[in-house]
């Protein structure tokens, strides 16, 4: 780990025309160095730009770049057609031209909704993101993906749009609620799961919004590292980048069946832990006592109440393999995933049974 | 030009993995051959369905796909966010996923629509575009141009979403309007300006909407070359491609100066009379008795009764050169299009005197 002064680490992203995940703290005062464009809008949501919004402004109205910043309510109902309408309207009122560019300030859902005005306001500006949250920082400031959930379900619009930078300044996460940041957390290790082993030892007493940037930058750093290699190998999500999913298919299906009420951490934590229950069944390297750490530390909702009979068409539902069972993320060591088309029922129903016994 | 039956013609687009586009006579009846997909949602317009609808969805059944049909308002209003919405949640009710396609069967507005729908939803879907009206065959089917408009302006919101491919079905066109077809034919002169002097040759009394389609096949299908050349060398329209707004700068503000009263066709023939009596000034070649033909052929609507100097801030408003003053797309001679950024207030004057004149 690094010591008590940390220059920013930069992370490579070789998707379309390439761009830098710079991570550090204290960034935002500088930020706008990595923008190239006169004219830039701002969006944020009204608790973020309480905490950040001013440092922000300040340090792009002082390289003298004309400035528009404009809020939206925080939460998953923001990224509706309607804000997105709202949005590009005042963009348009703003007078941004081409040669403009779009900043989101904030976590998830404003760098979803503001990546799909970047892509689709005069067919695509330049677009950076800010992310202020774990989660954003470790998930969404890699891939590309932009969103707008519909009535009919979550993400049913968007646009792969790739930001020309990313700024992760991890002092904006002294702001965030433990309990985000646990959830963001979840995902951070899944990328340890996936290829770097030493993400998951941040995972202890040490580990928390507030804890040593030191610390905090290199385990960003690390996660954003390994989600750039699997994203830059393939782009439009057909092969490798599958393996992403790990823990996802028993999580979605919790999801659904919760109507959303579960958190997103919970239930990846606990579809991780299920996957490795199916990964030890087969004779794989048991990763069930670390994976259960995570979730001893997570203190997830506890699962729904439900038979796994009233889950599996859930699961089912998820993304198939073609012969019409749901394929699972599996790790036959740690660092070493693979897709698993052919998990029968019968090996998902004992998974089940034993995720319960385990965290009674 | 060709015999009394017409085998297909095809123009390669070598744009993103390429298309083609296919212009022939009849060809809605085999149109299911070039979709690949099995689950189809054909966007149209009330007025089209009516003429081509059975036989599109005829097709794609006959073939074993699974059709949905959306229609939607005729007319630019229906390029609105809100239209866009209730087709991307209705794709949603369709159950389309990612191996799906929407095909746009009809002129410009719905192929704008559909295609923004095909690049919003689930963040891209394959896309077929079947134009009806002569523009939307010469115009919209080349270049990935997809759009929506905004109460603070047209296509303020979109992207660039090529087709998997194009079938412009010249049989199409005799449900056509005459005076749309008229305003189709300005687009598919200029690309005869810009590339292929074969192509004013079409202008006379032969050429209408019910035309022998040997003459119609050959024209669209030159008019289709010289724009799908331009556009590839040029896919986001920064250098060559700027050449397709020949007629355009004196367009836009005719149009903006009469609250787009006066149609784009209109608008763009009285701009490229325009751009002609400009090069003339300048010692170029003269194709102003050429460009009057075509004026006099289409019989527009009368120029706005304003004053050059009340069209002027419209004019300096369109796309500017560096220096401030508007760009005109000037023809040195036939086929050799350069941009003019220093074409003084002074010769702008004269130019509009000139052309009253000549139309008076």
């Amino acid at each position: 780990m690094n010591g008590p002064t940390q220059p920013p680490r930069r992370v490579p992203v070789a998707v379309g025309s390439g761009y830098e995940v710079t991570i550090g703290s204290g960034l935002l005062v500088t930020a706008a160095a990595v923008i190239a464009e006169q004219r830039v809008v701002v969006v944020t949501d009204v608790n973020v730009v309480r905490a950040h919004g001013a440092a922000l402004v300040a340090s792009l109205e002082s390289a003298g770049k004309s400035v528009t910043l404009l809020t939206v309510q925080p939460g998953e109902a923001s990224k509706s057609l309607a804000t997105w309408g709202e949005l590009v309207g005042a963009v348009a009122r703003s007078g941004l031209g081409r040669d403009g560019a779009i900043v989101a300030l904030g976590g998830g859902v404003v760098g979803d909704l503001a990546g799909f005005v970047a892509a689709s306001y005069l067919r695509g500006v330049a677009f950076y993101q800010f992310p202020t949250s774990l989660l954003a920082m470790v998930d969404a400031s890699v891939g590309g993906k932009t969103g707008l959930d519909l009535p009919e379900g979550k993400n049913l619009v968007g646009a792969f749009w790739q930001p020309r930078a990313v700024i992760a300044d991890v002092a904006t996460l002294t702001s965030l609620p433990e309990r985000e940041f646990k959830q963001g957390t979840v995902e951070l290790v899944k990328h340890g799961y996936l290829r770097d082993p030493r993400l998951l030892q941040v995972v202890g007493p040490d580990w928390h919004r507030g804890a040593d940037p030191a610390l905090l930058i290199d385990a960003v750093t690390g996660s954003v590292a390994v989600k750039a290699a699997v994203v830059s190998a393939d782009e439009r999500e057909s092969g490798e980048r599958a393996h992403l999913n790990f823990g996802h298919t028993l999580a979605h299906a919790l999801e659904a069946v919760t109507d959303m009420a579960l958190q997103h951490g919970d239930a990846v934590a606990y579809g991780m832990l299920y996957a490795g229950l199916l990964a030890r069944q087969r004779g794989h390297a048991d990763l069930v006592p670390d994976l259960l750490r995570l979730v001893e530390w997570l203190q997830p909702a506890p699962l729904p109440a439900v038979a796994f009979s009233d889950l599996a068409p859930f699961v089912a539902r998820d993304k198939k393999s073609a012969g019409g069972l749901p394929r699972f993320v599996l790790l036959a060591e740690l660092g070493s995933a693979y897709l698993a088309d052919d998990v029968t029922v019968e090996e998902q129903e004992a998974a089940y049974a034993a995720l319960k016994e385990l965290i009674a």
